[in-house]
């Protein structure tokens, strides 16, 4: 089929409109609210196109989806409405006069067409994209497009290297006063996998740069920057977070206003709705945002188990070979650990029950989870061998020595404090279901997807006091009627849909010790 | 990567809501508005999901994309503001109390997700995922991630045919009172080829049903109903239609009222924003169309050109055997014929001068374009050897017969007077540019599409008399500052579009008469 390319930019636009803000926050893609009866709309025979462009004189321009609004309140005929978001783009106040014209899909597009003829797209191409997404000049169903073309099969390792190269140089990019930013990531999928909030203080501890930048939870009962906040403030200005840096080498902060690669932020607000997610995109995706943060040395956990993103050795092993030959070319230095993913980490899921479970660790206390110490002290040893001066093999002692003699524990209240300690004081939910073994033996099986699903209609994280407490582990004796785990949530409905949700699955399973899925795990 | 199918329809939603209207056309998306301190809304973190579930006690229930809203005035805490057509959708009223929860994807959006990893899809997941579109489950971004999964590679011929069979099955189908109901569709591209409107008045003026639904201009500068508009009324309710074909046993109407298909207007509302028309899906939609309309016996013209739609030979007899193969699978009678698709038919692009072309042949005025009249008749005569009683060959000499005699004229005015004579009488736009050659020579080549765009841009087809006048075609000689054609336009900003996209582009070619393509076509 023919294919045009069509020209930069739309045409000059007809009459003049006047600006109106319109309250609807149409997350991440602009909308431009034009009255059916409105002469400019009439003439141009809009309805048929999705998009228009908005332009103002000698001003800047954006585009815009088009919805038609037939109730003057709103918008009446010879005014545009733009939402918040769309009128901080085009960096005019309402009242300001504009013109609309036909706007043509953004000039990459024909990039992504391409792609989705099976071609290979070159390093401009990518930039040109990754700047067009940056300014909103796409439609989430232009970026579905984009992402689907580019999907499992579609992209190659220099192709995926070329696409996080042009998403970080999209946003800002951080700097530090030192040689060497330690970071760690984990690709995510496993509940109460909270060992950043452990990483950190270790390594900041041994005197090592680790400046985390975190997301809030989308789909997850819990984003390391959720749990933090339970303990401190996560929302800091540039110039504070410098400083903390430089006095006490870690922090624990969201990066949502950093402007960190926000192509990826816009790229996620479609992969997530649309529930794809491939190992292409994970990557760019990870190291983009890595790589904005300032980082030079990485460590990557890629969990793998029956309920974990990665669900096979060798597909974790594809990846971690994905990691390494972008990272390697883009001079981000990287170690990729292969990690059990076989069940959730540590006892609680959910931001309060989460950050219970870091502190119970930090404390030396006896009964903190086990699993979660461990985990957390090998990646930190990973983290701590980036030091030239560390011999490779005495990362795990040096982490836990730093663990067991407190200094862990003192470099988290003293971020804590530098931070601003959190003046809420959130407890765990007070509506608790306890949810009993159905029959005596082995728990065999624990669903990491059930039980973030379960929390999260408990209402995690948005209730940080919501979601679930583990009593039983994999390999745990369970006697028939005996407790498996305990959903605690704040509010009647999420208690009642969480309630309902394990009705139909409570995520465990109990057999006999043969049934037990080996552990993939290497260190 | 891990993979999961989400539990089929959402969980029971929490708080009650108010319903509301908001005066908002979201085109063929539901849209639903939560305010953003609403109780419901706060405790469920809707913010991070793009979709809701809305449900009634005992009633219906539809997704919608959420919006979150600002201001009282639109949408209060405690109401739920949908689009008319979301209301229309879950068939409740203003004032009416609902439910709202988390929603899942579509359940078919599973077979996408397996479709984007390259699987092979069934007819039922085909049936699956046309359900979910017709019952307005899916976003426009999860259409396009089918569309662009399904799309040139994707779908083999199986599959084809059980994607326009899934299409079929959602809307209305029409039924008639012959056993052989006659039609021709072009799969477009080509501006001013307006043979529809010659073709059935000469096939029903021989006695075969051909009861014609067509569609409005979506990107072109004129859809057969926009045409025909200009003659007599073109949306007729389906018992006035049946009258009329029973009489007349022709009709030229617009098809958007019948609810045929309706599946392929949601595709085409991404498709066409998108720029992506891939083979599958337009055999897809226009058969599922023809097929749903009633149509046993169809005539598909496929032009062949530089700048049409199809630019190979290879490609449209690619084309033809797929329109072929999933025709004859669902019981649909088709021939398809290769026509000339290296310039534009006629002389007039535009509602107004196309009608004027199609008058001026059936009045046999010796000034008419004789490629619209040739063209029309090569097709009439295609669709005339359907009937069982004419020896094949004999079609061209029967229509011709039935043009030169003027009861093709005669027809057409019975059916224009049974539709209802348009009263509005629409002239060319009154603002006239003369587009002269700027050097002599042989025209060489005429752009499809930019000519197109050229009406467009003057405001056709909403503004009925604007378009362009050709006055050379393809071979003709011109001297240098002879007039190629006339841009005619009623507004002056419309008048200002076009000429400064004729600024850049003429859309024509002088040169020598070597330099002219050869026809790719074959009748």
């Amino acid at each position: 089929m023919a294919k045009r390319k069509p020209p930069p930019g739309g045409l000059p636009g007809t009459g003049l409109l006047t600006l109106r803000r319109v309250a609807i926050d149409t997350y991440r893609e602009n909308v431009a609210y034009l009255h059916r009866q409105c002469e400019v709309y009439r003439a141009e025979g809009f309805q048929a196109l999705a998009k228009v462009e908005v332009t103002s004189e000698n001003g800047p321009r954006i585009l815009a989806v088009l919805n038609v609004v037939d109730d003057e309140a709103l918008v009446a005929p010879g005014e545009l409405g733009l939402s918040e978001e769309a009128l901080g783009t085009l960096g005019l106040d309402p009242g300001a006069q504009v013109r609309i014209c036909h706007a043509e899909p953004p000039a990459s597009m024909d990039a992504v067409r391409r792609k989705i003829d099976g071609e290979r797209l070159n390093a401009d191409e990518f930039l040109a994209i990754a700047r067009d997404i940056a300014e909103r000049r796409y439609a989430k169903m232009e970026i579905a497009a984009f992402l689907v073309a580019s999907g499992q099969t579609g992209l190659d390792r220099d192709e995926i290297m070329n696409l996080t190269r042009a998403m970080v140089a999209q946003g800002e990019r951080l700097q530090w006063h030192g040689d060497l930013v330690a970071d760690k990531h984990c690709i995510g999928g496993i509940p109460g996998n909270r060992t950043s909030m452990l990483v950190v203080p270790i390594v900041a501890a041994h005197g090592m740069l680790i400046p985390k930048t975190s997301s809030r939870a989308i789909t997850s009962p819990a984003g390391t920057a959720d749990t933090m906040e339970v303990l401190s403030c996560v929302e800091l200005p540039p110039d504070r977070l410098r400083e903390i840096v430089r006095q006490e080498y870690g922090a624990l902060i969201w990066g949502g206003t950093a402007n960190l690669a926000p192509v990826d932020d816009i790229l996620i607000s479609v992969e997530r709705p649309l529930g794809i997610d491939y190992p292409g995109q994970m990557v760019a995706s990870i190291l983009s945002k890595k790589i904005a943060a300032g980082s030079t040395h990485l460590v990557i956990d890629i969990p793998v188990g029956a309920s974990a993103k990665v669900r096979h050795m060798r597909e974790a092993m594809a990846l971690r070979k994905l990691f390494e030959f972008v990272a390697d070319r883009l001079g981000l230095f990287v170690q990729v650990v292969i990690t059990d993913g076989r069940q959730p980490v540590g006892r609680g899921i959910g931001p309060v029950l989460e950050a219970r479970d870091v502190m119970q660790v930090l404390q030396n206390d006896p009964t903190a989870p086990s699993d979660l110490r461990q985990k957390a002290l090998r990646l930190a040893g990973r983290v701590i061998e980036f030091d030239p001066d560390v011999r490779g093999g005495d990362g795990f002692d040096i982490a836990r020595d730093i663990l067991d003699s407190g200094r862990a524990l003192t470099k988290m209240q003293d971020i804590i404090e530098a931070q601003g300690r959190q003046e809420q004081r959130f407890e765990p939910g007070s509506l608790v279901q306890e949810v009993p073994a159905d029959r005596a033996g082995v728990v065999v099986a624990i669903d990491n997807y059930q039980m973030a699903r379960i929390a999260r209609m408990a209402g995690a994280p948005m209730d940080k006091g919501a979601g679930v407490d583990l009593l039983k582990k994999l390999g745990d004796q369970v006697e028939k009627g005996e407790l498996l785990y305990r959903i605690h949530a704040s509010f009647p409905a999420d208690f009642r849909f969480a309630s309902a949700l394990v009705e139909s699955d409570t995520g465990y399973r109990v057999g006999t010790a043969d049934q037990i899925p080996a552990v993939f795990a290497e260190f």
